[in-house]
């Protein structure tokens, strides 16, 4: 079996089976995106959430390291109401915790040009203790404004989401004209510039098909908002 | 030029450049980790940041998506001290947020293989919400309380930075037994497998030289640490 066909079998497999999530479906605000990558035949994704917001409460000797103590007193991926914040606060008998998370999105591809066209957006995220031991530690007051916070998190996040998947239409309507226009060696040959699987490090020198929302900001590390190891292949030999 | 001369010339052009970022220098808790990078010919270091704790100002207009306005009331790589917040916190007039962010590493690889003994670590962070308006939002109990756990995080932050050069160390010293006792086309066919850049998906398959710290999450949406989007290759032809 060729490589083509392991990945198209491969992707049968991974895309007929059950959802595992809590949730057990995709988030709604994603299911068109997803839809749009299952659709191709060099993509599918394993794992996806459109953003929300949790409150979790760890266990008093939970640190942030294990997790196994964790449990959830609410979570949306709606914007929430402070009364629902407010009566789940009152179940918490550790440390609990306000998350916002921005999507999140595993996609496989069959091969490394095909993992040109995805971009990491910034992650602006949100993580608030707001208990100790059970006991709250700021105000009525507070929990009001970090919720609007959250919610206009939210709400961006959405556009985002939308931005996007017009994006990613868009990028792989060129490439199914490029793909019928040239030879498929000609178009991975120009692909072959540097790249990055999380940052382009010359936007201007992008190709067509690469979408990108982050600024060049290397040597520049007053302004992280993605923390983790990026990794940048130099094209060598494939 | 061949391919690996342009790299090391690239390498050479890029390491010799004044560090540009605010600080001038690479953070001390990081140095050995840049130099075990940059001392082998397969990688080099574009921006590091060992981790740190800032206090940001947000002008009042000033959404997260739009940082122009952001002015910094504190920046430290060490622990950091209640009064010296205290003190930071009366200069804000906007809505300033306490963050902590954990290391941060871009690391330009030669080639795809070199850059399968990369990980990327949980992402823990702290994002809190301090101010409005200038206003103090929580008490100073509630601030006492943040750098506890944003010194803690740290902490933990630091100790990880050590098990990861630990890990780096060895795997590229196995890398340098392997390479000089078979032929380099055998470890690249052995390094074949499906690999991931963020996250390996069967850690149990994983080739010796790879490093993880990640749990098998996939399908499993319940408690992502690292927002974005992760890319998969499957590897078909190189």
């Amino acid at each position: 079996m060729d490589r083509s066909a392991e990945f198209r079998k491969w992707k049968a497999q991974c895309l007929s089976k059950a959802d595992l999530s809590r949730k057990g479906s995709v988030d709604e605000d994603v299911v068109e995106l997803v839809q749009l990558l299952n659709g191709r035949e060099q993509f599918f994704t394993t794992s996806s959430c459109a953003g929300r917001i949790i409150l979790l409460d760890q266990g008093i000797n939970g640190s942030e390291v294990q997790k196994q103590n964790c449990c959830w007193l609410l979570v949306t991926h709606k914007p929430c109401v402070k009364d629902d914040v407010i009566v789940a606060l009152k179940k918490a008998n550790g440390d609990a915790i306000l998350k916002f998370e921005p999507l999140v999105l595993h996609v496989q591809c069959r091969q490394l040009q095909d993992a040109q066209i995805l971009a990491v957006r910034s992650t602006h995220g949100l993580e608030v203790p707001l208990t100790h031991k059970g006991k709250l530690m700021v105000t009525e007051e507070y929990i009001n404004f970090l919720i609007k916070i959250a919610n206009q998190k939210m709400e961006e996040n959405k556009k985002r989401i939308e931005r996007f998947y017009n994006c990613l239409q868009h990028a792989l309507e060129k490439e199914t004209i490029s793909m019928t226009s040239f030879p498929k060696e000609k178009i991975r040959e120009k692909n072959n510039s540097s790249y990055t699987h999380k940052k382009k490090r010359n936007p201007e020198k992008a190709c067509g098909k690469y979408i990108t929302e982050e600024n060049n900001k290397e040597l520049e590390n007053d302004d992280h908002d993605d923390p983790g190891i990026s990794v940048t292949i130099f094209p060598e030999d494939y």
